[in-house]
């Protein structure tokens, strides 16, 4: 409990939750050394030096690894737990990324579950015995719930959210909560409860966010499986710079029942709920731990779409003589803001190893009107013109963090708008959803694309063989930006006005002094001005590269395969491994 | 084309609007004789003693036996579209349930569809030659779409609307576009442009609304095939006041794109379209016809979830030793408004067949809060104060129609909200949802109720296959009512909010004078007492007694199978036709 009393200034706040924090993660046993104060701009690979032998085995085992050996008796939940604890209380030392430690509870319920097992001989589920960690603003039971607003500090949570009660029946265990940005539409994180979250690979740099606790700390393998919110990018840039996997599901497809934020109610962008994961297998066995459980019982505005499974429900992708073929959409770069260097060079490299082979077709897939999506996005995302999140930082006086004086002030679609302005909105969305939807349908084929206004052709479903599986593209318009930098929203928000479901994955590259400024470039607009002027190889030194993968509406499973294919065809992550990382693992 | 100039009043458009409907069904050849000025109140069988023996054959069969006589080439598409138009144009003159006709279009595509059926021999797709009616707010290319609106008579369709286009793909012909009320939100049908559509069973009582053209052209055997749409009991009160089948399908599994409304673009509440039809096998080709053709890859808010078929896909229904079992909760009363004899007793005739068949389980399905419901969603359809539905009506002068005035005006419910008044409805709809799914799941099982607030019990997917599949409940507090009386939803809006997939189906039954009115009744409420009031068992004479089954968010397939099932068990419909009446058939 952080101790609140009514009359307290927001940084009296700032530091009863700061006390807090520091008191659950003296909790933890044995206590870890605070780190050398003299610390590397790559902290990433210090735990494994500061930690035990075990603790660092286990920590770096994926998701997959630890939930075979917790199934099969090979570790005990209370030493999973342990060693997370251990490695997550450091990680709260080097970067930053956790709102509070849960050592007690999380110990009792690992205990429960060796118990149960030594009892029954089997595991309680399928998450039997694996810690995960959870973003701040999801509601659990008993704790404090603010999501980032220091006038929110103090609310304690009345039950859990659904989602966590659905992956409690399925045996893991909750040991962290993670940081997230004051009005959570940050694609940074920092606020004036905890401060600024940075990134392991290069502290200068943003974890990311609004998921950029989790982000942090799975980059650190102070986790390996945590769970994020995503409206205009927040699983995926905390996923993307750090090197981990992170998937945007469609809509409604997981529970979003008992989150705390601003906008409430509102349904024309609406949030999802997603998995990072240090693998890949990490991210398919949590979406399906949740949906195998039938969420839409209980939250009935899920879709009941069971997960399916591509080996015993059929292939998803298309079956061509026995071989499975992918045909892959490459957008390189949306024609708003051109990706930094280091961009473009993996793009590159994924590109020339796909199409050698003959499973798979690349197809050049053009952006269409990427700068109409933002404007919709963002006019329809503060549709009250920020009302909410300008009361709720009223409420304790606590000042403006910079990215949220951008996304909130500079940001001129920020109006207040009336119903029948949402409505408008609404439809323009829905036309520029169809018009994309057309354009996917053209892109290879012979079929009309979106200005045709020919929603049908009578052919159409004859090219769909044709029709593109996927995209490839950026995840943003460089990697891990400076504090305070990161000013453009399009490449990840554009699949959120889509819904369509989007997973980003690392390369296995870095940012390094190779990749030189392009010079004479002559930006296209303000936003590639900035963005252009950002990027100096210096400033990135050792920050991950990732990507991005983009499926249909609904196609999450398609899209995971797709990835799979991918990994195995172009041998990712790619052996090139930055100076001091931990190598990102499949 | 209806001609307009732009100093009309309403009065001289609804009178254009008129005059172009005669000129229509003048086109019809050989030419309908008027009917006879002394018409009975009930003129079902009107039709079969002034048509030919050969058209009486076509129209009254069901669409499965179109289809299968048109695909064998025992029937070509022009006869049956003859057929058709002559029945529709005379239903047009016995109770008005005709915006236009199309004799030409429909006879021009009939022929090509017989040309290619000549040329190939097969038919074009699965509803080659099939005539479908249509009501008028889907917009036809190049036709007036007005949506009961006397301003916005003279609006052109630039194009079809996509479920059109669809249909078309799938070999149809469209030949009626049929009568809807003024705003398309009333339970009956009348508007300022055509005036009143009647129940061709009994004049003096209303066909329903807002898909009554649709529901009064079917009941006459005009059509056994039309589209409808529904956001509060719309598709369903015209099936059932006219002993007919309709779906109101889940949300977003049928194409919307393209129709003429107001509120467009509001999501809180969402219209949907789906069949009416003479048969329960017209329904199933209905949907199967246009999910089949992937609508998700036009409108990409659909929900891509194939039509998944009983046979082999796998029992949808719970199988039991190889027998079908099925659980139906049975909701007799809403606790709101008692319904009229009539239904009551269908309810017991239908249940005491039901009880006595081993394949099939009934529980009491007590109701959960339906005034809640009602206020939600009487409070969300007209989050604007209604300002679309008055300035349509302003800009021509036409004044409000009775049940206009009632839904509008009366209705303390319409606000003009602010966005963040309406994201708190959105909340409290979320959580009458959540709070009705956890009833639903406790009912017949040990699971906690809806008051609870345990959303997920560590059992509760054990206790699934104890859980109801279906709800049988009145589809309206009486039968088809006495014109202008439709004042009470609650029985069809319940299921829109709550986005439960409703099917209306005939029972055979026909209110008669043996049902007398249950004397010494205490109303609960005004409601209650209005209703209470209205009947009279002379009033209702010859209306059709029709009930609905209510299924789980997207299990529309297993509520057809479910149908299905009690038709067999129950042997519905009964036989107890009434006095004049076209048996109803399935």
């Amino acid at each position: 409990m952080i101790n609140i009393t009514s009359n307290m200034s927001w940084q009296d706040i700032a530091n009863a939750a700061q006390t807090h924090l520091a008191d659950t993660l003296s909790c933890v046993e044995p206590r870890i050394p605070d780190p050398p104060a003299d610390l590397p701009l790559n902290v990433i690979s210090l735990p494994a030096k500061l930690l035990s032998t075990d603790i660092v085995r286990i920590t770096e085992s994926s998701t997959e690894d630890l939930l075979h050996k917790l199934a099969t008796g090979r570790l005990t939940s209370k030493q999973v737990v342990n060693a997370f604890l251990q490695r997550a209380s450091l990680a709260s030392k080097l970067v930053n990324c956790i709102a509070e430690l849960l050592p007690q509870k999380a110990l009792e319920r690992a205990t429960e579950l060796d118990k149960y097992y030594a009892r029954h001989g089997k595991p309680m589920g399928p998450l039997h015995g694996l810690p995960i960690s959870v973003k701040e603003h999801i509601a659990m039971k008993g704790q404090d719930l603010n999501a980032g607003f220091v006038s929110w500090v103090g609310n304690v949570a009345p039950d859990d959210g659904l989602i966590l009660k659905l992956l409690w029946n399925a045996g893991c265990v909750f040991y962290a909560r993670t940081t997230e940005p004051q009005t959570l539409m940050h694609l940074e994180t920092s606020s004036n409860i905890y401060g600024v979250t940075v990134n392991p690979y290069n502290t200068k740099l943003t974890s990311g966010g609004s998921s950029g606790g989790e982000g942090a700390l799975l980059g650190i393998r102070g986790s390996c499986l945590g769970i994020g919110t995503d409206i205009g990018g927040s699983i995926r840039s905390p996923a993307a710079n750090q090197g981990l996997f992170g998937l945007r599901p469609s809509s409604y497809r997981l529970p979003l029942e008992g989150f705390a934020a601003t906008m409430l109610g509102a349904e024309h962008i609406v949030p999802v709920v997603g998995p990072l994961s240090t693998s890949l297998e990490g991210v398919k066995i949590f979406m399906k731990a949740l949906i195998d459980q039938k969420p839409w019982l209980y939250e009935p505005m899920l879709v009941p779409m069971p997960w399916k499974n591509s080996v015993t429900e059929g292939t998803l992708l298309r079956t061509n003589s026995n071989t499975r073929t992918l045909r892959i959409g490459i957008l390189r770069d949306d024609a708003i803001v051109k990706p930094h260097p280091p961009i473009l060079r993996a793009m590159d490299n994924l590109l020339a190893k796909l199409q050698s082979n003959p499973n798979i077709t690349t197809v050049d897939f053009p952006p269409y009107a990427h700068d109409e999506a933002w404007r919709i996005i963002s006019s329809l995302y503060f549709a009250d013109g920020a009302s909410e999140e300008q009361e709720a930082m009223a409420a304790s006086s606590e000042p403006l963090r910079p990215l949220s004086e951008f996304i909130l002030k500079e940001n001129k679609n920020v109006k207040t708008l009336s119903v029948p302005e949402v409505w408008k909105l609404t439809c323009e969305r829905d036309a520029y959803r169809a018009a994309y939807a057309r354009h996917w349908n053209s892109v290879g084929t012979d079929l009309s694309g979106p200005e045709s206004g020919e929603a049908v052709q009578v052919n159409s479903l004859e090219k769909e063989s044709e029709m593109v599986d996927v995209i490839l593209c950026p995840v943003g318009p460089g990697c891990a930006p400076p504090l305070d930098c990161a000013r453009y929203w399009g490449y990840t928000s554009q699949w959120n006005l889509l819904d369509y479901p989007a997973l980003v994955f690392p390369t296995g590259l870095a940012c390094n002094a190779g990749d030189e400024v392009e010079k004479g470039y002559v930006p296209r607009n303000e936003d590639d001005r900035y963005n252009y002027e950002l990027y100096d190889p210096k400033t990135y030194v050792d920050a991950p590269i990732s990507l991005q993968l983009v499926g249909r509406r609904y196609e999450d499973e398609k899209l995971i395969e797709a990835l799979e294919l991918i990994t195995e065809v172009a041998g990712l992550p790619f052996k090139e491994p930055a100076a001091g990382s931990t190598k990102p693992r499949l």
